[in-house]
């Protein structure tokens, strides 16, 4: 756990090396995190709920970070509002980083130590974990703030954002039956992914690859746009109030007549090896539409990846929108304490993603990992994957 | 067919017969709709989709109604802005009335003709269906004008809304197993319900009955309002946002130091023999968390509902949330035309209910029928059922 | 003074003779009022600052509509939100009338008993002066409704909006010096016209009539509403955000390829025998930047409505837009109870507007009078006259 | 005037210096803009107006920056959203100091050629005054961000706000008469000051000095905010929706039981040698109207100022909210190119200021400059002086 804990923590501070001072500081839009609070908060995960909790006599490093770096645990009291993050140049990033020194020589100490109660471990993975979403969303925050700048700067110009798609296109067929979905048994997993439970399936197809870049670009040269016949209702609103035309991060070339993709490598020409990504719940249903097919639910994607594992890789290509919503399976329960608060509370208004994307930390995902978010959201590597 | 035709028709108007003038005409609220809006949209829905589309030479009484009166059919042109439809003064009552009877008159006369095809027959089906769900909102939307008018008056002082709950409590067991759910054969039903399908279930217990009025008491009582640990966060944010404290039509009563209940029958002391009503699906899922239960979901419900009818009336109790959100079934197709946007599109971000209220007409409902309302609102008469 | 109270109450209900029950209750937007409101609150003026406060034993016709229809005064209690007041059907139009009828029989006998004192009398006046300040906008609101419909309905064929304008512009010159302005000696008065003190002035001129409708189509036809040049700031943020093209009220025809202008009469060819009306502030200015003037100042207006009586007619055209914010006089000084409320605390942020339009009673505007209203308001009978 | 560009334009970094990089970067409301912009735009302005127009092959910096440090120039191209500016970090504070010194290199030679035109001198006037403008704006740009923080950061230790008001309270007469003011003749003015014109004014008094903070608390402990007769009616509404009990950047001080003010150099205890600053025009009307007083005018103010200099420092205290909206003088006349947008469109909606503050370069104000602002504001150092 120690190396775990070495190496997770340095490949977060890694992200943020190729940033400017000013790149930590600015939250463009509320979904959006500073640079800056990614680094404070998985810190402060570690000394609100291991070292505060288990390590006698802790002193913090500075108390009133408790106020600034809580994300939305309502047990741990106040703090400031997501929409003032990015208000916030005090501590500046010097100052962050000096807090993740302290806590990681207070967490190696505690670690080494060999003193830590099967709890404080417990929570340990859980703030790993933790910080590995929180790696993902640093890269699609940092791309949100990149290229919401007028001249797209780029992240790093080698940086590869998908595993290149294979290039033939096929279902999969899955006979109906009841299986099991869920974890049960070792590892780590989220309280949302247990238990393992029966479901029944009838008969379905699943496609064996993520909807390609100029697939998507099929359906809007095809009129998908403006056809309101292939929409959800809630859909077809955010069509026409922010005129949609296409995914976020796609740009109009007005000099050679096409779509271009910002990717964290810099502007790149539209491809059939990438995945179509940055799309709205509502974007993937309409295609999946608009293709005569549907999106899987989540327990199909997660039956059909266990029988062809080799179709689902957990990373490199993107979080695929089902249509499922995110609640809680047969007998969930939450912690009693404000970890509890991680996921059980968001189970309304939001649907599952299944899968993984180049922003995702190898290891990190799962086959029976839910992620998830509100289905007018496009900043994440949010794709799609066609059943019927 | 031409009996429930006259029958459920005259319904509508007998629901209005009570109002003013001027109760016909305002919205408070965007998602309330003036009466006299109910009375051309319903009348609006014939016209449209039987008469203009199957009766030759149809006349319409008058061409401007189609734009007036359409409420959400992009496929059927251009409509008033649903905001704006307590703005339109003109046509009036009488008009609206008039209207009314020159469809009816025309639908008698194509209904008596024998010469309406098969598909104009499912059609009127569908129509009668949809003005009976416009009953319901018609009775709602009244309860919202008269019950945000600062002196509360009565709809009709003998108008009773529950039919009253059993004294006794308990749990309902059904065990684990493969059961099918969703509508087949004979008789009308809309197309989410379509088609019966397997799924399986875990053991599970549900309720013989709905939450009554005292016992949401308890938990607003007991503090249910003011502790995060209860609520979704979506829900907790309403609570603190809007300075929730109690279901909608509730008011504190200072003289009596307690709450009374604002019913279509005017203001009643909260009794057990009434069912909780009018909560958001955050309060219905508050609750059930407060009881140390869940809700159930449409599923359950639904089995629950087959083996034990006699303790799921579809009338005269309340509407309740279920822990499902409102997709489809397998294998949901949709009408090729302008119907087809009768349900569809609103599959995303809305919560499945289950049941019937006093407000839904006798046999409107089913044991398979899917009502669905977005997780906020609480001017239906929503309410909830235990399960664990 | 009694003859004066008959006529004027009488004349508000002859306003509203030719609405119907529903026109009497909408409210399309916050600052248009249903008609049934206007018609409460100006008898609510006589109940509460003379019958209840003069007439010993005096029994309100209902307590509540204290509450209903109090419009903004603080001192004289809660009150229903503005934005509210067409979401209440009750009390409906006969009760409205009813409740006119009451405390116009109340007011009879206490003006014809001569017992009221000297302050009652000087608020009867007061009252009377406010109702015919309703009387004008009542029939913009109505204007407003009517108007805001698809259909555009008529309020009556025959209603004529203006009176002919000269055919012949020219510019009066006035000299500069000492000029004495404001409301002194007898006749009624409101307190924001007192008292008359001096001013001096430069040479300035001003045109002998308003703009008129074909005067302003050149305007825009030379693109006036696409030249941020011509306008204020926050005039071309209007501009472009609503999308403004033309004045409130102006409809483009398309079958006959131009503008037309719906008047209380119905839809009617623009004319140079009509002043523009329903004009923000911000299109003044424009118009008046883009004809190479200025709009004049409210104490020009007034110096040059004294030497020119002829050529500022206090009704049949339009209010004018000054370039005068609306701001106290020198010496100003409020009422000490409620009618204090009147005028003073709405002194930030509104401009003044001169002369008197056809909906103004006649005999209600003065040369001292003080209209006022919000830059980017338009919906009252709002013009310019040019100056330099 | 090389002098004068090499001071001012050091003066600008010199306050910047005490920042961190972060500091530089963030806007925590769209009002305030981050330091970083203003040191670019009021570069940009040079470059825009003086070497882009008058030097033969002037290479800009960055062709860029023109779109990303416009404010408002409509006549100069597309911007960046005002409430974006907080989203751009890029280009980084190092590349904005480099673009400082590449235009000040070239502005040094295009002074030192001898070559510039006139009307490229007078620009180079504007474009100081302009940057000394934003000396002031990046000093309270900077209080706001630090004073929003939760900590309250210091600016730095020793910064003193205000100069000492003297003791004694008094009124100072002024006699009936005409007067005359406006800017006229030598010396560099805004357009907004010309020209001098003639006043009649009535016989009025003064204080000899602004209402300090002692004076305000007795407001706040007299009830002030909570009394709506003495407020306008849009303060009023500001007080309650925004829940106002205090100036800006009062704090009240749980432990000490009273309020504190906090400054650039700290949360300091409230005393009578300090102006109370930072009130909204709608305070300080009220606060007025609570002593039984009025504001003054802006030509009472300036004829007063002229009168008794000594009374009227026109830096050190505060800026005194003026009862003036913000209107042309007689004989206003707007630039041809995009230097006129400078002054004369924001005349709509604002009140004037006049004086000087702490934060205004010494030499800037002058005894007829017109600041103004929108009631509702209070970043800035705004206090006010009684009249009657």
């Amino acid at each position: 756990m120690k190396q775990a804990f070495v190496d997770i923590r340095n490949r977060t501070q890694a992200i943020c090396f190729l940033l400017s001072i000013e790149d930590h500081v600015v939250q463009p839009v509320v979904d959006v995190s500073p640079p800056k609070w990614h680094l404070a908060h998985t810190t402060w995960f570690f000394e609100a709920f291991v070292l505060q909790a288990f390590v006698k006599d802790y002193k913090p490093f500075n108390p009133q970070f408790f106020y600034l770096f809580n994300s939305y645990y309502e047990g741990m009291g106040e703090r400031v509002g997501r929409e003032q993050r990015g208000a916030m140049s005090r501590p500046g990033v010097e100052e962050v980083l000096a807090y993740r020194a302290y806590v990681d020589a207070q967490m190696k100490a505690a670690l080494n130590s060999g003193t830590l109660p099967q709890e404080a471990l417990r929570r340990v993975w859980i703030g790993l974990n933790h910080e590995q979403q929180h790696q993902e969303l640093l890269l699609t925050d940092i791309k949100f703030i990149l290229g919401n700048q007028p001249f797209l700067p780029e992240y790093h110009k080698d940086f590869v954002e998908f595993q290149t798609l294979p290039k033939e296109f096929g279902m999969l067929d899955i006979e109906e039956g009841l299986y099991s979905i869920g974890h049960s048994g070792e590892g780590f997993a989220f309280d949302n992914e247990k238990l393992a439970h029966k479901v029944w399936l009838d008969d379905f197809s699943i496609a064996l690859r993520p909807v390609h870049q100029l697939e998507y670009l099929e359906f809007i040269d095809d009129g998908g746009y403006l056809n309101h016949r292939l929409w959800l209702a809630e859909g077809w609103d955010l069509v026409q109030h922010q005129g949609l035309k296409a995914p976020m991060h796609w740009h109009w070339n007005k000099e050679e007549d096409q779509w271009m993709y910002y990717s964290l490598g810099g502007l790149k020409p539209l491809n059939a090896q990438s995945p179509v990504a940055h799309l709205s719940y509502y974007e993937a249903d309409a295609y999946a539409r608009w293709a005569g097919k549907r999106l899987p639910k989540e327990v199909e994607w997660e039956v059909a990846a266990r029988l062809f594992p080799q179709h689902f890789p957990l990373h490199g290509w993107v979080w695929e929108w089902t249509q499922s919503a995110y609640l809680p399976y047969p007998g969930f329960a939450v912690d009693a304490g404000a970890l509890g608060e991680y996921n059980g509370k968001f189970m309304s208004g939001q649907m599952v993603l299944r899968g993984g994307s180049a922003a995702t930390p190898e290891g990190h995902s799962r086959i029976t990992y839910r992620n998830f978010f509100h289905p007018h959201l496009r900043w994440q590597f949010s794709g799609l994957r066609l059943a019927q």
